[in-house]
């Protein structure tokens, strides 16, 4: 495989756009995008944040080949001195984002790229492709780790994975979410996401007895023994022969396996009645792992229905996000410096009420109550906008106004960092588990009833007034 | 960003297994194992094969890195003497596969790979994962551009793709499937998808008013305008703006503009009064293309409805097949050689009937009728069966039995094409464009009731009698 030079990887009416504003003389002109969402998936209460190292790459790496140029040219519309700006490009703007890991909510700017209009504009594509996919995937993760409810999640979907990205990455933001690992070694090597992995069915056809395979198996790594029991029959030969083996292990190396995986059948009674089996010859340490389409729904029905199960392999359902496989982040102009340098708001209309953005350049906060430590609601606001938290703050819903709640004793956070201060990285990434363990500290802040899976609470988020009258200004001037 | 080594994309699973062949002494038996899928997407009755082109290039490409060597020593489990073989690996097995854009069907093997088993084991994650992917998107593109009737369809889902290759290899796939083109520029570049676009929301709000954002536009590129209409209002401002600008390049550069694109609101009613408005201005060549979260439902919907539109923009319902967004390809064991070097089949049972495996070296065989030229069914035989055109041949259901059809005067085409004979690659890839017109070709010789969206009829894949009673055979043996 080649190395992809991803600059390219943009739709086409970014270079139509960039080679207009190029041509109009408005290319250095100081525009502000936001990059947000306007609703979570599967009607969940909250997503996860994900995807900020891959975009700081992309960010780093922008540039133009000499073949992307020639392409270009060849398309015959695109001017030479565009092509020679090309030729020249460094990427200059200034990057904020919400750090991955956290928990976000619809409206809030989850990136905000600010900058020359022509470098702003461009990287729309790739903003958008990083964050929500890696979104999608951790957002998913959450919930299937916590309808799991402690037991272990493993990420096990490369095969049916929507190209090698979204195995790779979407292994990382599995992680992210709350998954201990994954079965895809190249996410081991590269992100270190823990991969790990026994035998498949293959396996154990391959010997002329399922007793002779999972020996093989035994001989070779006893320390880490997971035997996969349904090729043949789960009750009557699997679990059986499992035994059995285990038997043989604990004569001959004085080591127990770990356990036995499930993956086709009814899991929820298979597993009650393997884990009697195990049990009853002496294995009450063998664990239970399962696989076979599971996802949050499932995993919560079969502990309702008092499965025994320690461990689930998660394939399909969470590296496409099955039940809902899109996360609709968007990326609108929020503002544009008029000539003085001023901040010019700018407002994009829709006769679906749910698409009017919200202008200016922005900043979020996040308030927390101080005697439960449990998040009380975000606010966004005018970019120069502080939060005094030693004076009391009126939080107000930004669409039913007369809602009003005032709040003191709170200590407040920006939710935002900066990465990219005129075109440099001035942001180091954390290590990959720090943000798993972020992730999971950050959702204890959240009242559980946001966390439901099915018609969760709504977190506040607010706008402040100053931004409220802004936007209801501009969406008085343009009404036609 | 960096080259990925994708010999590393694969499960654990995979090393753990190949590992333990090596060191059983039986990693060089030759294996044979078949891909392929058990239900279409969306209850669909065809699916479009896809990826071949990749899977190519990963073959070519496998081998193990000293950083792969360094990884797996590190993980503590393999001998090495394995690494040492993974470090002079070379690819050494012969693979079947059926050519891109062909209708594929339920339990047909789309690939098969016959070689030493740990070579023929190790290459599933990818087999899979390439074959799945572009095979859900181009299946998923054939509903679409169907449901268009005729009508253009471009592909614009980049940037709600799962990952970067989501993006491309969708771009690919979505073309071979039948749309017309895409906007994802990289697509274009190297896989010689054509790639389109216009301008975005920003580009209007960039400017003091719409018609200035038009006129500008026309300006730059006055042969290929398509003015999108619905920043502010379609039909109060958009469509005015657009005639009016368009009345200037009549009148300025005697060029008149393409069209105009809707990409909210009720795209049906707006189409038809934008139709009209344009019409009466004397613009019945300009074209309208609606965008929006649009599938193969919303566009027979639109033009159930009598929406006025020439071409569709599809995004994020087509690059994730939002409806159903796996493709559940896999890959098992077929059969074994013995000492001897005679094929021993290889069955998996299950206790979900449908997860039971078609055990052998196969072949498959597509049958059309000499007077229509239509297809009349595939037959799957061991792989030295032949299918004698001169003698009529009895196709019977392999579930129920009873039903038989006898049929004469057709042709029979193999459906595999060799890809890899002993590891060397022995099949040319065609042109991205023919592989999309031959699509559409091979779409035209199956009936309609095969393509129907609902309930389509089911497609005749029947087993010769000889891998009939071979199947039954090893499905007595091994009841338990």
């Amino acid at each position: 495989m080649t190395e992809k030079n991803l600059t390219m990887l943009t739709d086409f009416y970014e270079f139509t756009m960039a080679n207009g504003y190029f041509e109009k003389g408005i290319a250095d002109r100081r525009a502000y995008f936001d990059m947000f969402f306007r609703r979570v998936p599967d009607g969940g209460g909250y997503a996860i944040m994900a995807g900020v190292e891959q975009l700081i790459d992309y960010f780093k790496n922008l540039h133009f080949t000499e073949e992307d140029i020639a392409y270009l040219r060849r398309r015959g519309c695109f001017s030479e001195s565009f092509l020679n700006y090309l030729r020249e490009f460094e990427f200059a703007c200034d990057v904020w984002a919400v750090p991955e890991g956290t928990p976000v909510f619809p409206g809030e700017p989850l990136v905000t790229v600010a900058g020359p209009m022509i470098q702003a504009q461009f990287v729309e594509t790739m903003v958008l492709l990083t964050i929500n996919h890696q979104t999608l995937i951790a957002t998913k993760a959450s919930r299937i780790t916590r309808a799991a409810q402690g037991r272990t999640v493993l990420e096990f979907g490369s095969r049916r994975a929507q190209g090698y990205d979204g195995a790779i990455y979407g292994a990382r933001a599995a992680y992210i979410g709350g998954c201990q690992g994954t079965a895809c070694v190249l996410a081991d090597r590269d992100y270190k996401i823990p991969a790990g992995g026994t035998m498949a069915h293959s396996w154990v056809q391959m010997f002329d007895s399922e007793y002779e395979a999972f020996k093989a198996y035994a001989d070779i790594y006893p320390d880490n023994c997971v035997f996969l029991v349904d090729t043949y029959n789960v009750l009557k030969s699997g679990v059986p022969n499992a035994i059995r083996v285990a038997r043989d292990m604990v004569s001959e190396y004085g080591i127990r396996p770990r356990g036995i995986r499930l993956d086709s059948g009814d899991i929820a009674y298979l597993s009650i009645e393997a884990r009697k089996m195990l049990d009853a010859a002496g294995f009450p340490d063998m664990q239970i792992m399962a696989s076979n389409s599971l996802d949050e729904y499932l995993v919560r029905d079969l502990l309702v229905q008092g499965a025994q199960i320690d461990s689930f392999g998660i394939g399909e359902r969470l590296i496409t996000s099955k039940s809902e496989p899109v996360f609709g982040g968007v990326y609108k102009l929020a503002a544009v410096e008029n000539g003085q340098g001023e901040i010019v708001p700018k407002i994009k209309v829709s006769e679906n009420v749910e698409k009017i953005t919200t202008p200016h350049f922005k900043q979020v906060y996040r308030l927390f109550d101080k005697a439960t430590g449990k998040a009380l609601g975000d606010v966004i606001t005018i970019h120069d906008e502080v939060i005094d938290a030693a004076l009391p703050y009126v939080l107000f819903d930004p669409i039913h106004t007369w809602k009003q709640r005032v709040v003191s004793d709170y200590t407040v956070r920006p939710l935002r960092v900066q990465l990219f201060q005129a075109g440099k990285c001035v942001y180091q990434n954390p290590a990959i588990s720090d943000i798993r363990s972020y992730c999971l500290a950050e959702l204890d802040t959240l009242w559980e009833e946001i966390k439901r899976f099915e018609n969760p609470q709504t977190y506040f988020v607010d706008l402040s007034r100053r931004l409220w009258d802004c936007k209801h200004e501009l969406l008085e001037s343009c009404r036609i």
